[in-house]
């Protein structure tokens, strides 16, 4: 929790008598509504609008919170001072930090530290300062405290803070708190989403982000807070392309937002993309109680809108509700005959207030109903303000919920004015109301989910410890297929495989390994095996084998006289089976992301992939195979048998430890894995990993 | 044209004093604004609402317009009256025809005859009326004329026309004309199409439509207006699925929607999917110019908007301009240090109306940019009005579009009433201005976009035709394989294939198509014809035929005694090339609708295909292709060689005039179409084709 909104005395540092100065706005915002005390600092002393200021915070002594708004260079002496007062709680306005340049990067950090040194939160700088409606408190430089409410509001934009706050006024939106977290040197988001977790005023947490500091904190707060309140948040700069250089198909496919949107699903994160989403959800969820299922009823007094609402629905997700016989039967008795009393109801164009109120009553109470879209156009009879009345009523003591839309103009400003002074939720268009309606249904799923520990198998870690250090000392940093011990030691299966260099060996590792197999030739200079003749197929018995070999070692230099035979890599053939690809690459804000697609042209060309944030848990490895569109395959369509997705997800798992273990690995692919049909496993045919540059 | 719209006298059947009944209201719509001659018909006669009423038509005689709103079994003969005095032009407002019952649908027939014999233009029954604001004349019940403006909107859903009314007076947008379509017996949208491409004070074509009269006619009256005018229109009921039952690939993947998604892309139509989309884009074409191409700047006092901003304009397809070294020397030679002067242009929170002018003039003066997005958050300096009328002053002048987003709420009420007082585009949310943008950039292509005439191949249409009629003559209506004559009659290369019933034959056979070859055995009674050795693949001479053939015939008699065996089909082996899918379904609205995509799980599980109405052209059957998600697949990647897209196209367009020619085909596929690669064309392997049921 953070003790700053509760705040019983605020000193402003840096308050002003000039209007059009931070300082000035800073006291007003204060003076409208805040009844704790306020203590303006001020060098000159005297009064600042007519209350006595003091010199310095010293002078004055202790205060819950302090704002600050000075000069940035003179903001770490203020800050050491008010670290000597002991206070706890610091909000720095002031611009000019690590925003600008290095100089202001330096006083950043300056800051920081004073801070940790005195144990003092600090919110900033370069931000537009906090609110709590409950306790009367504008402590920001936005004119007006916001309407109380049930949404908390964290931004990192001052601008859409200030849009945000002047489009709820208009709207009478109401928040809890708002904060403006500026540069985020001290409290960021996961502060932020613990203390609305808390705060009993809260019940709706949003928020605005260009990026997130710590990402694994991140997904721990939101998963806890997500199973208490509803998380819409916004991550702009989506488009954004990743710097890093990558080597393997996963970096390439990774976009910049794929880590976040994996960390936003699996953490319960409702995201939205923008503003609009957000408010209209978030008034939803403030306003209503969540549905029991998806299955809506729409009533209106309007045939075609009614179809577009219907249609949006279905594509939302939602489903409409078919309604009981008896539901239809009271709908008969006292609706004209021509009313449709199936779903969507319409109780037609010349319907009064007390008809709609016939009509929700009855479909409120329909078991099969979870939700009303309650859609009234302004029809030449049709009474706005007695319609609004309607679902206000009905809708404030349903338990379930009620979302209108009053689809007009000029005719439901009067209706639109109610609804919104009665904060029922309404939504001009229809659409918009459904998709909140399903942000609702999303929310009643997330809100039961739940996020099991990931497993901890058994592993070999020193065998993979002792190949990446003796890896180090060769001065090599990436690892193929003759490096398959380090999924052995995972407990990852891989296919048959020897490296051997005279053909006794060849012979006797064939024999061990079991025919078919394939034979390749191992240099360093040649690229292209199949040019020289360096790849053989279909060794079915050692005499093959033996003969593929010398035939190898004996043509091979007569074709590339310069290049260094080293031996020969034996694999076993597999055919016919599915393949896969499980990869990895580091996110900079989450650390390791997995990947998983079907192997080939689905994950180049479809980009058919579902990325997860380790470590992850069986359900996240299930929800990754199950999550990409050609999962069908997987299940056996066209004739085939299903294929082993246990051992995909057993070996997902074992790859997010793996990874987890071993830090330094910068990217790691299995492509392919090789998958059999149900209960024979799998089988990692080929591997990559990469280190981190030192 | 509809001369309607133009009447300057009209007469309102079933006039009334009558406060409450819809001829009340339809007199005073008249009165408030008409200026041409109004005469009230009842048969009480007397005045209403002071103006001298006559008991029946024909007592008054001609008037251009004649509205009639009596009750619908009284329609028929008031409409033959108004044949009988010359009337041309009829609105039927009465409810009670096909909508209703039986009776209605037969009233309604009856209607359509006498206006047929008379030669009169009808619109409803059923309707709301229609407006013509440049003749002042508001004919429908809804209670005021819309604001003067460029937009013509026609309504099947009587609801949304009032809905939309009410919106655009709030937001002061304005219409040239309104139709309510109602049952369209007489005027459909194709009518209006023609109509509102040819009324000079109509810019913008909009429309809420359910269904369509005349598929073929739409489509042919839309390419020609999109080519003079944006047309932008909502068709409902997309989600509901089609009845027809289908038994082919083709028909189980196309929704019930694709029809019309298909027939509106080829049509030049800009397709949206809720209204808000559409007063959001209908807005941008009355009021902006066309951008010359997609990129834009967006100038604005906020950041973090402007970063959602150019995630949205990236996602909608937008280009970011990249600024010119003088206008960005030019921005740094006026604004504050720590302005951004590369795009987005961040003119910095505290900016001025004067600020704003500075980099919008120099801005909309680059020749990279080809439209602006002027974003404006309320921050505490900002002045909204004046930041308002900078836009107007600039937008008004210039040859690019400026789309307004001030994104606030009441601190921008004034601003947002002097840009809408101005009809200057403004939307609350960034995103919105910049998917209005994406439309204006997609119509300048649409604008000049060719409809080629299809070509017309040199086929043989009797051979089909000759074995359409011998299969129907044996009760046949489903045709396999071995019709491939009517591929071949139309141009369409087929793999080599034979059906033969003696050794001696199949020999023959066998050297004539060339090898390999696979050969399957010929029986009613046999379904899996490989359990019992009933295919044979890899022939590769004619001894292995012969073999091939003994063996089946002594064999499977063994196997299956009761199978009468009807001799061995001969095929083409082809393997290694891609597989492609191309068929046919008939849509109840627009008739034959072609469909493309990749074999196997591309088509089944993916679904990534493509559909076109037929007759389709060049372009069109190039577009399929491209269309598809898979298409990098036929273009050649991972080392293989491009495929021939030229054949695949080749064969769309063959495929085209062969179900052209034959509507009776009721669905067709090739499936698979075997592609070979660039130069070396495509065989059919398989097709279906059936007959509708006569």
């Amino acid at each position: 929790m953070l003790d700053m909104f509760n705040a019983k005395s605020v000193a402003v540092i840096g308050a002003s008598e000039t209007k059009g100065k931070i300082g000035y706005d800073l006291m007003t915002s204060l003076l409208n509504n805040y009844k704790g005390k306020i203590i303006p600092i001020n060098p000159k002393g005297g009064k600042v609008l007519g209350i006595p200021a003091f010199s310095s915070i010293k002078e004055y002594g202790h205060v819950d919170l302090a704002v600050i708004v000075i000069p940035a260079s003179l903001v770490p002496l203020t800050v050491e001072e008010c670290g000597e007062t002991g206070i706890k709680n610091i909000v720095v306005i002031s611009a000019g930090f690590k925003e600008v340049d290095k100089e202001g990067f330096k006083l950043e950090k300056k800051l920081v530290e004073i801070c940790k040194n005195y144990d003092i939160e600090l919110v900033g700088p370069n931000c537009l300062g906090i609110m709590d409606t409950y306790n009367d408190m504008n402590a920001s430089f936005a004119s007006d405290i916001a309407h109380k409410g049930k949404i908390a509001f964290m931004s990192q934009s001052g601008a859409i803070m200030a849009a945000i706050l002047d489009y709820a006024d208009k709207k009478n939106i109401g928040f809890s708190r708002i904060i403006s977290l500026g540069n985020k040197a001290g409290i960021n988001e996961n502060d932020c989403i613990e203390d609305f977790m808390e705060d009993e005023n809260t019940e709706v947490i949003t928020g605005y982000l260009e990026g997130i500091v710590d990402g694994q904190g991140f997904i721990e707060a939101s998963r806890k807070a997500s199973q208490k309140k509803p998380i819409l948040l916004i991550k702009s700069g989506t488009t954004a392309k990743g710097s890093e250089a990558v080597s393997s198909h996963t970096g390439t496919i990774a976009g910049s937002d794929s880590a976040y949107d994996a960390a936003f699903s699996q953490s319960g994160i409702i995201r939205v993309t923008s503003l609009d989403e957000m408010m209209d959800y978030s008034s939803a969820f403030a306003l209503s109680p969540l549905p029991m299922g998806n299955r809506i009823a729409i009533i209106t007094n309007a045939g075609g809108p009614a179809i577009m609402t219907t249609d949006a629905a279905i594509k939302a997700g939602l489903e409409l509700s078919k309604l009981t016989c008896d539901t239809q039967e009271k709908l008969k008795a006292g609706l004209p005959s021509t009313a449709n009393v199936k779903n969507p109801v319409d109780v037609l164009g010349d319907a009064s207030p007390d008809r709609f109120r016939f009509a929700l009553e009855i479909v409120l109470k329909d078991p099969n109903v979870d939700g009303v879209i309650y859609l009234v156009t302004p029809q030449s009879v049709t009474d706005p303000e007695g319609t609004a009345n309607v679902a206000i009523e009905l809708a404030k003591k349903s338990e379930k919920p009620v979302l209108c839309s009053f689809f007009g103009g000029t005719r439901f400003e009067g209706a639109e004015r109610l609804l919104a002074g009665k904060r029922v939720p309404n939504y001009l268009y229809p659409k918009r109301a459904v998709k909140s309606m399903k942000r609702l249904y999303d929310y009643s799923i997330i809100k039961n989910q739940e996020y099991p520990k990931h497993p901890k198998f058994d592993v070999d870690k020193d065998a993979v410890r002792n190949i990446i250090n003796d890896a180090k000392k060769k001065g090599v940093n990436t690892f193929g297929l003759e490096s398959f011990d380090i999924l052995k030691a995972y407990g990852i299966p891989t296919v048959g495989t020897a490296l051997t260099t005279t053909v006794e060996e060849t012979v006797k590792a064939a024999e061990e390994i079991g025919y078919p197999l394939v034979m390749k030739i191992v240099s360093p200079q040649i690229s292209h095996k199949s040019d020289v003749g360096g790849i053989k197929l279909y060794l079915n018995n050692a005499e093959e084998i033996r003969t593929a070999y010398e035939d190898m070692m004996e043509n091979i230099p007569k074709k590339e006289p310069e290049a260094q035979l080293e031996g020969v890599q034996l694999q076993q053939m597999l055919s016919g089976d599915k393949e896969v690809i499980i990869g990895m690459i580091q996110d900079p804000t989450f650390g390791p992301m997995l990947m998983f697609g079907l192997g080939g042209i689905y994950v180049e060309i479809v980009k058919d992939v579902k990325f997860a944030i380790v470590p992850v848990s069986e359900i996240e490895a299930n929800n990754m195979i199950t999550g990409i569109k050609t999962h069908k395959l997987l299940e056996g369509t066209r004739g085939d048998k299903a294929s082993d997705i246990d051992s995909i997800s057993d070996i997902i798992l074992r790859i997010s430890q793996l990874v987890t273990d071993f830090p330094e690995i910068n990217e790691f692919e299995i492509n392919p894995l090789m998958v059999f049909e149900e209960g024979k496993g799998a089988l990692a045919v080929d591997m990559r990993l990469i280190l981190k540059e030192d």
